[in-house]
This record gives C-alpha cells, structure tokens and sequence, in this order.
C-alpha cells in the first residue's frame, strides 16, 4: 500500500491564499493538554520555523522552556500577533477562545490553525471563515482524525466507488469518559467523527435529531444519539457516550456493492471491507410489485494501514498550506459545518428530539 | 450458579386463570419456520399431551407426520377448536392472522399462546387481553429470549440493585438479514429487544422516537433506531438493521453504581458485569454550585449462565401456568406492552422522527 | 468462491478398487456417540440405499428405528456381513474393535469405513490397508476436518503456492476436555490435526518428539505437545489438552511469502491469510557473512467459507469412491500415517520426550 | 484493588547487603535501544540523584545530554567506575559484557542492576552472584516484567492457593519479529516469560527439552518450543517465535480448583481467572479402579489491574534494595536461574530435543 504522501492531500486544489513560499514561522498558542503535542510535532516539522509558544500560567511555560531550550515563550498574546517573523499561529485553547484569539490573529496578518471544535458557535464561525477568505489567509482547523492512516485509507476506499451506493453509517464513539463541567458528550466526542463524515462525504445533512440525557445532575448530557438524514436514502448516526463500562470506536459504512468497517481499537485490522449485501431486483409478478432480494456473503479484506502519527501529518499539511496559500482539506468550511451539526445537535436535544435544519 | 427453576417464575403470582391441575393438553397451529420448533418442544415437555397440529399446506403437514408417527395432524383449524380434549393452542402463523385465530381459540375456552410479535396492532392486543382475561384463560406471547438462561440472569443481576440506578440501555441486534416483504426491520427484530427490556422494567416508557430509512426500494424500513424515554434520566436505545455486514448483539445495561453487558454471541462470557462507574458529589464552591465526578474502574465479573434451551423452558411454563392458572411472565400485558412501542415507533418513524407516547 | 464439488475431490485419481458404479448400498456399524450422525448423513446422500444398521445395545437400536422407521436395524454383525445387497459399512464402534470389524467386513467383500482413528496400532491399520488392496474395496478413514469447507480452502491455498515455502505449521486444539478412560488426549484431539495436516502435506514427518503429563491419576496424559520434523526447515508443534478454561482452535501456516491462520472458532473469518513475513538476503560485507533480513507487514485477506456440513461430505465422498472405485482422499494410507504419528508420540512421551521415526 | 506498594516487595527480606541508607547515587551504563528507559525512569525516582550515563557513541550520548541538560554524560566507564559519589551502576549494553562490566562494577565496590538476561553463560552468572555475596553488594536483573502489575497480580492470585495445585503452565509468545544477529528467538523472547514463572513458581525444573527451528539461513533459530518439567506433575511450556503473521502474548496457568489466563494484549482483561476444573474422585468397582471425573464450568473474574509503569517500579525497587541492603525480588539468584534454563535450551536444541538438566 502506498502511504498518501503530504503533496497528494493539497494537489488538484488551487491557491486561495498569499502563500509564502518558504517554510512558515509558527507561534502555538495554549500549552494546556493539547499545545504540547502541537508544540512537538511543529519541532519535528519545522525545526527552528517553530518560534514562539504562549500561555498565561507560568508553570506550563516553564515545562516547555525546560524541553525545548531554544524556544520563545511567553505569557503575553498581543506580543505574538505583533511579531511580524511569525507566519502563523496554531491555537490550543478552551473552546469559548478560539474565535476571539483567531480572529484577532487574522486581523494581524497571520494564517490561523485551531482545534477542533473551529469554534463555539456558527456564527462565530462563518465570521471566522468570510475573515480568512477577505484577507487571503489559511484558516485550518485541527481534525486530527482525517489525517490518520486509516480514516484516510477509508476515504480512499469510498472515493473508489468500490462500496457502490453508500447507505448509512453507523458510528459509536463510547468509554468512561472525562466528564467536562463546561460541554457536553457531544461537543466532547462528536467532532471526532462528524470531522470524519464530513471528510468522506463533503457535504452537510439536510436534517437532523438529536436525543440525550445528563446525568451528572448538572445538566450537561452525558450520552447522545444523533441520526442525520443526507438524503437520498443515506442516513448517518452516531452514539457518544461517557458512561460506557468498555471503550468502542467503531464505524459501520454500509453500501449497496459492499460495506466497511473502521474499528479504531483494532490494533492490527483497523479497516475491513465486506464483499456482502444485498441485490434488490423489482419483478412484476401478477400485476402486482415484488421486491426479489438476494443476499451475498465474501470475502473480508483488511488493507494494510501503515503506522503514522496523525497530528505530524496535520502539522505538516498546515504548514504546505500556508507556504503556498493551497486551501487546506480541513479548512474553515469543514470547520464549520462540524460545527453547524453541533449546534443543530443541541437544539434538537433540547426540543426533545425534534428534527432541525444544520 | 443455580439454574432457575420453572416453578420460581410463577412463584408469589396468584392464580388469575382456571387452572386444570393435571397436565394440559395442547395444539400447535402453524407448522412453517417456528411451528415445528414448538411441537419439538411441547413433545419433549409433555409427550404425548401434545395432541394435534394445525396447517393448510400438505407438505408441512406430511414432515411432521414423518418425524412425530402418534400425533394428530389435521388442516382444520375449526377441528382444533371444536375438539373439547385439547385445552390450549400455541399459534405459529404469520402475524397478521395472530388476532383472528387467538380470538377463535379463546372463545372455544382454550389457553393460548402467541408468537411474538402479540400481534399486528395494538387495537388487537388489547381486545385479546381483555378477552382473555373476562373468560380467565391464560394468554401468553412467546418472548423466547426472556426465558434464555442469560435474559434471566440479567434479570437477576438487575433485580439484585448491584447496579444502583440504571441509567441507560443500549442494544444493538444488527446482522445481514432476511428481508421481509411484509414487516419492516422494527417488526422483525425489535421485538426481541423489547421483550427484554420490559422484562426488566416491566413498564412503558414515557414517551419514544424513531428514525429509519428503507433501502429495497419497498418503502420496507431496514434499518431503524428508536428512543425510549422512561423518565427520571433512563433512556433506552435500539439499533436494529438488516443491512449490517456484521452480526453483533450487544446490549448495555449502565448503572450509576455497576454496569452490566449482554453479548449474545459469546460463547462463554455472555454477561459481564464491570465494577466500573462515577460518582457524582455536589459541592458549594463560592456560592458557584460545582460537580465533581469521580471515576471508577474496577473488576470485571462473568457469571456462568447453564446452557437450556429457551424455547423449552417457554413451553413448559405455559404448561404450567396453564396447569395451575397463574399469569405467564410474558403474559397477554407484556405483550401488549411491546405491540405499543412497535406501533408508537411506525408512527414515529412515519412522523420524521417526531416524538409519540406509546 | 466456487464450493468444491464431489467429484473434484476424486478428478484425477485412477480406480484402484472395484467400483460398483451404481449408488452403493451401505450398512452402519455403531450406533453409540458418532454413529447416528452417520446413519443421517448417510440417509441425506443416499436414502434407502442406506439399508441397516447394527449395535448390540437395544436401546440404541430402538432410537435408530424410531426415528428411521424404514431401516432395518440389527444386533447382528454377522448377519450384516451375510448380506449381499450391502455393498460398504461404515464403521463407528470403540477404536480397539476397528481392527476385527473392518477386516471382516474386507474380507466378507465389502467396501469399508472406518471413523478415527484407523486403529489403535500400526500393525493394524498396515494389514487392513494390505487387505484392502489385495481385495480391491474401497478402505476409507473418516477425517472428518478433511471434508470441511475451511479446511479444504486450506488446502487450495496451500497448494496454489501463495504462502511460498511453508515454515511451520502451529496447531491448538485444547478445551476442557471429557476425560476418556481408555485413550489419552492424544489419541482423542491429535487425530483432528494430524489428519489436517496430512491432507496439506501428504506425508509423515522425519522424526518427531512428544512431551505429556497426566493428570488425573490413572496415567492417562491429559496434556501433550507434539514435535514434528518434515525435514528442510519446517516443523509442526501440536498443542492438545483436556485442561484448559477456554477453548482454543487455532492453526498457523508461516510460510516465507504469506502466513495463514485457521480459527475453527471463528464463525466468520475462520480463514485469513496474511501478505506479510520475512525476505533474507545474504551479502558479503568486508568478508563477512551478513543476513539482512526485511520485514513486511501487508494486507488481511479472508476468502468467504460457504456453510456446508462436513459429514454431509464425507459420506457422499466415500459412497462415489464405492461406486467408481477412485480412492478416497482420506484413504487407508492416510489413515495409517496418522496413527503411525500417534502410536509415535506415545512412545516418545513415555520415553520422556526422545525423538523417534514414525 | 490494592497496588502493590514498593515496600511490599521487600518486606520479611532480611538485609543481606550493605545498606547505605540514604538515597544511593547511580549512574547508567550503556545509551542504546532500552538505556534511554532507564535514565527517564531514574530520573523520575530519584532525581538529580542520578548522576552519570556512559556510552562510548558520541551520537547517543549528545541525545542525552540534550534531553536531560544537568546530568553528566561519559564515554569512559572506568571514569564512572572512579567515582565515589556513584554507589550503584545500571548496565544496559549487549548481553556478552553484561559479565565484565557487571564484575569490574562489583569490585569498585557499586551495587549492580543488568538488564536481562543476566549473563550470556551460567558460568558467567554464577561467577557474579558469588562475587556480589562476597563483596555485599547488591545485584539485581531488569526482569521488567515481573514489576507489571499484571504479573504482580498474577503472583497474589498463585500465592493465595485459590488456583489449588498447579498443573500446568503454557505460554506463547509470537510475532513477527524483530531478527537479532547474534542471539536466538530462545535468548530474545524467553527470558520473559521464564523469569515470569520464575517469579512464580522460584525453583528451577528438574529437566527440559527444547525444540527449535532456524529459517533465516543464518542458524540462528527464530522459531522455539521449550518443555520444562517442574517434578510432581507440573509442566511448562513455552513458544516463542519471531515468524508469526500475529501476536500472541498468552499464558495459561491451569490449576485443580480454578485455572488463571494473561493476555498481555487484553487492554482491559489482562488476568481472568476461570472457576472451572476437574475433580477426580478414585473408586474401587468390581475389583476394578475406576477414575471418575467430574467438570466444572463456573463464573470467570477479572480483576482490576492498575495502569504503572513497570520500569519505574523496576528502578524504585533496585533503589530501594540498595538502600537497605535488602535482597531484590529479582536478584541474582533468579537471573541466574533464567540463564541455566537459556543455557540448557540451548543445550536441547542443538541435541534435537534431548532431555536435559538445567
């Protein structure tokens, strides 16, 4: 199998931003639980192109200053923004964040990578995105998921057609989870594989419901179910949930020729496609409509996913992007119709249920 | 492990039926997939009580005169009904015909048991049950997985409270399937789950969504899920598909103190029970009400569960119920109770997912 | 994938007895554990040209009758042996009685069957060969693996050379076991894999070597692991044992292209084959010897095995060698290498392990 | 569930070193593949206690030195050897000068932790226990796994006696693996799980066979099978193996009241014990000893196994025990009973499976 080189995710998509040419100078911003990782990986990328990192508490700054001795840390955003050796900045911080220190980051110049969630709110994120595209920079949002081997090996597959019609998907995104005081299970877990989705399909779901229940007694759901309707006949639904006695990440695509299934625990098969379905032939047998169904079991096969660290392809990836102004495939748009299904994910859950446009 | 005995599952119910005391003497109407299952088991429970058989078609017939040489086959179910010796009918026949033929039987004064699903609607249920009831005959419905030695241990387990407060079930019966072209995938395999469910709550749920889409171009659903609310934050959750390239039957039942999982296709370990949960403590944090989740993983337990045959032990307690007149534990109600939720979930897929009371 | 046919399991093989060329008439000899599934499946391949059937207990015989009440059953070997119009017995009585049976039934003209192991000693399963070819009957020993659809793929993928040179074969087989009184644990579960192995191969080993323990106190192993050398690098270990708590049946085929996995437990994917291993180079590096070797990991690949019962198989493989006279494929030759292997083992394992010639 | 405290290991251990008290000073010999995990570990147990690494490749020393910017790095060992301030040395360098750097770090008068296996010779062991207990000086081997807290759990469970009397141990460790030029599979993988039951069991077998097979036309064998025979009924057998398409961590230890199985690979259930076995009841019938066996199939428990790190448990001990002069749990004692049980394997193989004396 050969592993999708860095160049092939950006080839056949035209510039749409200043791109620089050289390799980019980056800032991360936000040494919490995700920066360091971005951090590491920037190094392993860039090298010394990785410039500067900011947090306000000292004590995350000192554990970086320690690691990477020739770094520039500092507690002071506005000095980063106003750096003008700084290309770019890689954004790591709590949710509610992200527009305000992107938006001010677009403002200064620099082209801006963020974790997912894009951001708290569509509207936050449609300014974010109308910014990026008026001032001609890279706005990119951290799926790491979509640039794991597998997740991208499944693309492959579905683009190949070899799974026919696709009709539904079935994910269940399930453990012991880590409470959060601030966002639910579904804000929580759903990015992962709504990013995933929305990377195979491109496109959002005409409607959705969603169904929760909280049970921590603070009112943020705990479980969540969400059906999506593409339509067509194509139906998405996903399980997230942080009171599984065991961990699943298991993904069902089923389709008209055959089916895959992407089971993320699976240390050696992560991806299996199904040579089974069914075939649907219409008879009119005695003036009357009959659906004559055959069954069909294969062979299983399980391609080869090479062993890479996702978040090195995504830094990589962000960094082309910037140096030659190419959109990046999880740019802002992706961003935001994530983000667009959250939000209608949460109306739905407080109206009961009820069916919502994204 | 003890095995449950038959007579423990109608200990401490009273009587509601004339009982006969001896061992009744039973018919079986319908001798096409399921049928013969039954007159192998009544066979086994009662020999040669097992008086007659039922069916239209001479070739169904003629198979079981071949393998059973002493029992009475006859077309004629009317012969059946009007034969004073037979004291209870088990029906076997296609779902439509379940309300007429139950409804003949139980006015000729004989016990009956049900295939499941009870019935075609919950209109028919309802007017078995009362039925049923005024001439005081016992009505039972064949929910064959409530009486699996794995179904009554989670029962036991349930019972027990080692679970706390049950938060959330979630099932999964998914697999290739036989395409019906009569009833959908909710019809076909929800029941089984239903039935399962309500032999632990024993109650409806408040309220109830469904979502589902048809895929053979009949407008036939194949895959469907559906969203039971049972109020004070327990939800329950049902994933059934025809389409699915794998089979997997699992249910999780979460409890605030354990969490309990029913794999079905474990050979071995087909109940785990997971020492595993939060707890949730409230605290007044400067005047800011705070929740502080702990985490919990602990061990794992796997009771032994005896290997009996299901539908044995179905037999032999409508045997006995009929016997003594106790109330089967799947008895006319339950059944009805299932009818509800399988008809509220048609509405509700119908009605784009909207919200029903069953 | 294309099921394999009967006749393809004889193409290609010359007559070497005397072929009746009509639907031989068979006899079954034994009526205890086996026994009756050969009187169903031979009664599913030929029907009435199953004509009786012998065991000296009359309770055995008078289950037989009543499920077969056309089938003349007997407690008369003689007799069985006296009648001309049976053409072939199959035999399933205790392993020590195989000798006597079968050589009377060779000698009295007929075709023979005989289930596993062929008999309890070399010396035996060499005369009864001899004999059979001497006379020209059919001798035919029930391997039943050997007919099973997973096993046979096995074999095609062996043969059809996509494993490359095979290294080593590991086989599994352990459970907790029914403790026999008479033969140990080797001669209860080796047979299965040794006769696998034999059909891949189809040849005895060099030497080979056997390790046991008994346990139970009456000397008879309940563990052992068999050591095989086929000389040029490949050996093959079997692992059987009547102690375990789970139940295993698990075969590798390393081979220096792909490797091959047969889990019997598997209901799915009991076959996958593995595109990965090892390339050894050899370089002369500054007048040293140096093995470079490379590893590949590459796709799973595990083909659909059709549903399809073994003895079904088996007994209409030995009815059309009766009737065309081709030898079987599991004929008195095999038999007699695997119970060469057998009566091996024993004396290595009561040798403590020294190596010795089957 | 209780972890394990450090101090457990050593309690009822009678100091037979000298024991200095306060926290000892080490220094780490050798920077390659498992060296960079001993420095991070010591550095996390004691800190700047930590004093000097040495490797005469410039390369890796820089590495360290880099990532850890106080500590001193040499590429002189007679340098660390000369340095008072060091008390104890941590040797991870090829296994042929484990012994002479192990000995001249005993005569300077340090106290020695060798990575496994202890020596390349039993000669070569024995010579540096002697000298150890001469100089009262402590010398322990790196057998990691025995500081996991699966193993450790395992241990508890074997020493409570819940399992009854063991009757056999079977352990498989397979992959496709990493070829070494200069050592076996036998040297590679078996110290693994040999010092495993070691840490069980604490005696040596009374004899072994070994049986193994070289593919990479080096003679060096990559495929084994060791037979070891513990003396009144108890076995143990091992495969490892570097060609198999999987991997396989798996040990079964079969006792007469329950049987326990690690799977190193369980995420979650690493250790289950199965209440399940047989009970052999003797009877005298008819003159005649009869064996009568019972089964038992019961519940299967897993218990909880904390998540820690073993090499940092590992180093704590070692520090720990030169502290107080108290004997290591995996001393050199115990490596030198590995090497005698590698020594002899060795032995067996070359002598085509011969019986041996370890």
């Amino acid at each position: 199998m050969k592993v999708p080189k860095q160049q092939e995710l950006t080839k056949d998509r035209k510039p749409v931003a200043q791109g620089g040419g050289s390799t980019p100078r980056v800032g991360v911003i936000g040494l919490g639980y995700w920066g360091p990782n971005l951090v590491r990986n920037f190094n392993a990328v860039i090298g010394e192109n990785l410039r500067a990192c900011c947090d306000r508490d000292p004590t995350r700054a000192a554990a970086i200053a320690r690691a990477y001795p020739g770094l520039k840390i500092t507690g002071d955003f506005d000095a980063i923004l106003a750096d003008d050796s700084i290309d770019a900045v890689a954004i790591a911080t709590p949710v509610e964040t992200h527009h305000p220190l992107a938006k001010a980051a677009l403002l200064a110049g620099k082209s801006v990578l963020v974790e997912k969630p894009l951001t708290a709110s569509v509207e936050q994120a449609e300014e974010l995105v109308e910014l990026a595209e008026r001032r001609g920079k890279v706005l990119m949002v951290d799926h790491t998921f979509v640039f794991s081997p597998a997740v991208r090996k499944m693309k492959e597959i579905v683009d190949s057609g070899q799974l026919g019609d696709i009709l539904f998907i079935d994910s269940v995104r399930i453990n012991l989870g880590l409470f959060q005081h601030d966002v639910n299970v579904v804000w929580d877990l759903a990015p992962h594989d709504l990013s995933i989705i929305d990377y195979l399909l491109g496109r959002l779901p005409l409607s959705l419901s969603a169904f929760g229940a909280a049970h921590a007694g603070n009112g943020i759901e705990s479980i969540a179910y969400l059906n999506l309707d593409f339509g067509g006949g194509l139906i998405a639904h996903f399980h997230v949930n942080w009171l599984s006695p065991v961990k699943i990440r298991h993904t069902i695509v089923g389709g008209t020729a055959k089916s895959l299934i992407y089971n993320d625990l699976d240390a050696v098969e992560k991806i299996k496609v199904y040579d089974s379905g069914i075939t649907v032939r219409h008879e009119d047998v005695e003036d009357r409509r009959r659906y004559l169904i055959d069954y069909r079991a294969g062979d299983v096969w399980s391609p080869h996913i090479p062993t890479q660290e996702p978040l090195r392809s995504m830094a990589a990836h962000f960094v082309e992007c910037v140096a030659t102004g190419r959109p990046p495939i999880t740019d802002g748009r992706a961003g935001l119709r994530v983000v667009r299904i959250l939000e209608a994910a949460q109306r739905s859950i407080k109206a009961q249920g009820g069916r919502v446009t994204p």
